[in-house]
């Protein structure tokens, strides 16, 4: 019997072997603790300059959901909730870690997992003009996430005018890039990192999807954006005392342009897969054109595939149809992506 | 020129005089604080008869989004939300009290302010069916008011088909009544407060917007629901030291029925009013049969009328037309009735 | 049998009559609601020139742990804690409503409920000097209470000291008032009502154990200091629904300067009750010159008095000694601290 | 000129060379996220039989303050607090995350780091007889750590004591064990990991300092301890996307009895320190037989030092003198332990 093949997420696998073999030369070298660390020093030099930034506040967190809930409650003021999507990963999956900090997720609607500037100008509007709003949340911030929890990207244009409306009320424009290296490695996105770095007033660079054992770059381009924020990354339970072991692996990430090039080989493979199955009459719940592909199938069909295939249970649509997420990697093989097509694409 | 009529809230006045009349009579006494005292005692017998119940816990709060704050922060786990109506008065006008105590408030789409038991069931069981629930915030509660922000009641039916439906998966029923009277003195209301008391596992019996100076009467109609809520009461802000001014106020409004008939004069006067409001033309915006009568006002029509009349702007309906809020109380004045409806009737 | 006599708090009764006759004359009158009225503004503006400020910040609060939770909560960013003396009611007798906010109480040993500057300007540099110190929580706020909880007050050059290094570092010195009547009235004190609106950057001035059925009026002397802090007591659950009846009792307290006299009766009395027992060779615990007195009794002793005297248990001294509280208050009439006095002086 | 020699910390290097080398082994294998996979698994079994438990529940978080923020948090209600000694990490040098998580820590002094079951007990007795507990903070929990922040450790006899006061009152002990398996390896030490086991009900077992890159494993004796556990690790930021990597490194520290093999090298080094500055006179400040050391230093000779030797600073003691740290951890040289002594004894 043939093994299963594992497409359930982008985080199925280690590190790129760039960075174990870093983490391997340098193992038993003796370095200061808490970042304060030259791998470190390194990593945030590469990364300003990736960037095209001269002089931000760079941090390594462990992981996504520490990452949102330290920069959000770090930025917002206690009378303050942030504006994000219905569907972005602090509104529904990261089991109330925004609210357990002491702050509102102001859900607005989702259009393929993004909200629209107009929306965040009608929501910050609405609140102005409302009589009662002292006795409301405060906009405080907006969350976005790039690639979305849908795999859809922002635009430059769409970008360009969010951080417009954001700057013009003085509130913090927040990327959230857990899969920032499938967005960046994307031929079909024109947004850069020194356009995110223009853009947003805070943003990471996701590690642990894209290729890290762990680990989530904190960029503030503006120096100074948040007085203490280490002692809060502390206070947090974020802070890591072998902190070099993340500034290692970001280290190797931004040495060559590696960040820039590891996704290419998922977008290549997620494209290929995509293809395939529109032309086998797939609908696809939502238009990605990154890592993660959402097939509908019914649920007879899922069943039976998900004996051969590991994919993630995304959504019920109906009694008879669900989505499912098939993500690839900067790891995926070619042959698992010809044992995929050949079970989805022959047995319909 | 004719003063001002006053329609705003159900607080704008001070207290029943049977209240203030008490205050003076004991005012010199001298008895324990922190509601240890006999007014207090005496108040919780006679609630505890009111909603014939033998042996409730029942606690003195001073306002609303305080017992709000205090009574689901104390009755879910940190991993636990609440579901309520998108316009709860949790999920919008309490400044995200909920959120600041470590709790998302899980909004369900309402009708007239409500949710139904299948909205219930179906949140509950889509929490239990997903695949993602450990990582997400788990339902621990369930909050309605009653009536609700837009003045209109649960039935009987309704609230024993949304009390089983919790109590089958374990998870409390919260009632918010802080204008209970008004739905007890509702003659097209089914729901006593004996009724309340077995349904629900959790309520507070509102006394700021009917009547008292202040103050909300929690109970807890099963003893031991909450260990410890005087000492968290106290760690919230919420315990009086000089308890007894509660327990004064309440044990005067459950002397002779009188929280059950303080609301006639309110309804009496809201039906008055909306009779009037309908057969001019006037379009009601939410069919509450309570002291909340909500108007649909052209802007024009509105900015003219609020010169004379103060009442509550609402919300935003389109460029041209705005709901506004009227609401009655038991001290409102039959001239002022008579005032209003000649502003609003004869000049449209 | 001669009925208990009561010296447990300045809490045991209702409120001076002045105010009950105004709230009495007042209480059919509609005014707006969460302290928008204007005998909320009338009090503010009275404070103002008690205050001898010409533009402060006034908020009008229900209690004392809700007053302190929530000023020390918003002048505070998460990663600072509030220094405070070991006996300070937020160190010890608020259940935890300073750390449910966020912040570390940093406790400093008190020299008869007091902390000096000099021990502020060493925990500050402690701090500052400390290599780890970005892994602890920074001093952000000094608290302070006048009278203390042991009824002893700062002297005008304490204050004063204590004011200069918590300006020379930036950093807010914060009165708790709760018992501000009693210092006011002493005639050993040389603080007066301006000195602590000039020293301090923020305080409050106690109502309910000063004459007032509850109450608590916060000011910040520099008008701003703390953006949005009405949403922010609001969020906390400290916003009164009818702001007036808070309002209209520090009006009536400010008004012929009552505030200023309404503890004299308290000193009086309790400067007898103090002479009786140091005649009679009671040690007293601490040398409070207000409305508070902690004799030191045998437990026997303790046991057999309290049948007839209700005072507060202090503490425990060994085996054999306990303190009690002995508290006066505005209220306290002539014939009671003679019953004491005869029921302690003669009995030993 | 010879470089520095390194002794400021047990958390300088890597990780154990067998851990990279599985990590290495196993890069590629595509596995369940979240510690839902086969390494994980095989981890917490190994630790069952280490610990002689049959079925423990066991989690593997990230670092020190995370773990004891998170374990701390989900174990109290919130109206209770943490005893601990008043140097015990969670009271120093966590920033505040016990109190940023709503908790007071409840301080008592230590002797040599620890503190005594007599000490617990009076604690909670004195909580017990006050009559004013209600307004205050209610103690939940009992941490120590072992080692203690002084390198000391408990007695069998002192943990068994510390257990039974706790379980006689139903609070439970939980014991810090970021350094566990220097205690482990100390021949001093009378307490086996199957007697934390059977007397704390949580502890965590150190990965950080004792030879992992990163994690540490979280021990509940007593399956199902805390519901939803998961969730909260997760609400918390605390939980690993890529959990196996935590779980691989904790199944190759439980293989082959690597756990209590790992720290004999630090402590024979540590020894051989102590045994050569006692001899020249030192004072050491705590009486520590673990891998920690605290030599005095004038200030002089500690700036001098500190040229050549990165030791921790620890403590002012007076004007002229210092404590410093030397830590030793699994892998300290021989070499780098002769050039310490060597410059710490040949130059005095």
């Amino acid at each position: 019997m043939p093994s299963k093949i594992y497409f359930a997420s982008d985080y199925m696998e280690g590190a790129h072997p760039a960075i174990l073999q870093r983490l391997l030369e340098t193992n038993m070298e003796k370095t200061s603790g808490y970042g304060m660390d030259e791998y470190s020093a390194s990593a945030k030099q590469k990364i300003c300059q990736a960037c095209q930034i001269p002089d931000a506040d760079i941090f390594f967190l462990v992981g996504d959901t520490q990452t949102n809930a330290t920069v959000i409650s770090a930025m917002l003021r206690p009378w303050q909730g942030v504006i994000a999507p219905r569907t972005g990963h602090i509104s529904v999956h990261e089991a109330g870690a925004i609210e357990a900090g002491g702050h509102k997720v102001l859900e607005l609607d989702q259009h393929d997992g993004k909200i629209t500037s107009q929306q965040v100008a009608d929501c910050i509007n609405a609140y102005a003009k409302d009589e009662n709003r002292e006795h409301m949340v405060m906009p405080g911030m907006v969350y976005i996430s790039h690639p979305t929890e849908y795999g859809t990207l922002y635009s430059l244009e769409e970008l360009t005018s969010l951080s417009s409306v954001c700057r013009e009320v003085g509130i913090p424009l927040y990327m959230d890039g857990a899969r920032l290296a499938y967005a960046l490695a994307c031929p079909d996105s024109d947004v850069t990192l020194p356009d995110i770095a223009r853009l947003c007033d805070a943003f990471y660079i996701g590690g642990t999807k894209c290729g890290a054992l762990f680990g989530e770059a904190v960029v503030f381009p503006k120096k100074g954006t948040v007085p203490h924020f280490f002692t809060f990354v502390k206070q947090k339970g974020a802070l890591l005392a072998k902190g070099r072991i993340a500034g290692l692996q970001f280290d190797t990430l931004f040495t060559d342009d590696l960040y820039e090039k590891i996704g290419k080989n998922a977008i290549a493979a997620a494209d290929r897969i995509r293809e395939a199955l529109l032309k086998k009459g797939y609908t696809l719940a939502f238009p990605s054109p990154t890592n993660q592909i959402f097939p509908v199938l019914e649920r007879e069909k899922e069943a039976e595939l998900s004996e051969l295939i590991e994919f993630s249970f995304w959504e019920n649509i109906d009694q008879d149809h669900v989505i499912v997420r098939i993500a690839t990697s900067w790891a995926t093989q070619e042959a698992d992506v010809d044992r995929l097509l050949e079970l989805m694409t022959d047995q319909l």
